[in-house]
């Protein structure tokens, strides 16, 4: 295998485009879920985010990275103004219309019609879920954390609730992701299926790793 | 589909492991990969870790969630010495070996020797790369955020240097990591590879996505 090596001065170089779609492909696969919230101005919005991840089981929580001045910005807004948002997951069936949200419409259009998917309220949350998604969950704004170095932004937020296919949860707590046909990206664009490899033991040092059994996975 | 509803009370009575198993699967698939390090006792320390996450490609630069008081603790002594660190992906003949470093070994053995994985240098980075890994990352600490929520730690990554397969550079600066075999993870231990579905164009308002060439893909 041959291997090319790229310095910070090569970043510094590279076409933005290119760079764009470069440096997003270092990180791995990455989640990729439909932000749904809602402000003051009563207008559902919906947005793609591949900047979500796991932050504490106890409290629940998960964190996400936006960008103060680019598409997010009326996910920020509106969920500063209600305090609530929605993740919503993404199957290959709604992936261009997830894909479609990352367009910029006017404050004042809802992306969900502009797309053509669905919102769908819950008693607990204000912000508007994805009807169609098959894994739902609903948000509360705890903190926010403005990062110095290029002006992201990481908002924290508690899991009030979710809804989860009642024929993907394993009796050990596992959620099978995969056969809920949940995507992952690669850059910005490039939307992928999983195949399981296996699910693993709980590492301990000097003891040999097993592989779970199928029933679980 | 049947779906089940769980409300902030159901999380609080959960069991201590499905919970966590439960509340880690809810962010879709996750980036898994091998962070390197090495502080001031010289001793080589090799982690997984689900939450390494793209934040902006100029500069270049990657976030990482360290919990404050588990597996991580070295990883984190040691970046906060050297200020260097490195990221490296996982693909499947490597998987089993990854994930024993998320055992709890003493601070003066390296996980490299201990799961059978190999050390290896740059000239610009002090910490150690995985050679087995196809994609690696050098990195200098440039910030860090403590997180009050929860007590987990943002760490702030400039990219100093990458090495990627030939093979895997598409012409608009695409890294194909599907082709190099790069996993992701759901929950805390559920390894999947990948199955391509398709490259979107840039999304505008008021006009149709494309599928990208298959060249790009």
């Amino acid at each position: 295998m041959s291997f090319l090596h790229y310095s910070i001065a090569d970043f510094d170089e590279m076409e933005k485009h290119f760079r764009t779609k470069f440096v997003n492909s270092l990180s791995g696969f990455k989640s990729v879920n439909l932000v749904g919230s809602k402000g003051f101005d009563g207008v559902e919005n919906l947005a793609i985010f591949s900047q979500v991840f796991h932050i504490g089981s106890n409290p629940a929580a998960l964190g996400m990275i936006l960008r103060p001045a680019t598409v997010p910005r009326n996910t920020l807004t509106n969920i500063e103004q209600s305090k609530h948002f929605t993740i919503n997951h993404i199957h290959p069936e709604i992936v261009q219309m997830a894909h479609q949200t990352s367009a910029r419409y006017d404050k004042l259009v809802s992306e969900f019609k502009e797309v053509g998917l669905t919102s769908w309220y819950s008693e607990a949350c204000t912000a508007p879920y994805v009807e169609e998604s098959r894994i739902k969950i609903g948000l509360r704004l705890v903190e926010r954390y403005n990062v110095k170095y290029n002006d992201t932004i990481l908002l924290i937020g508690e899991i009030l609730e979710c809804f989860v296919p009642e024929n993907i949860l394993r009796e050990d707590g596992f959620l099978d992701i995969h056969e809920a046909e949940t995507v992952t990206v690669a850059s910005i664009d490039a939307y992928h299926k999983t195949e399981k490899i296996e699910r693993l033991s709980y590492a301990k040092a000097n003891k040999l790793l097993t592989v779970l059994d199928k029933k679980l996975f």
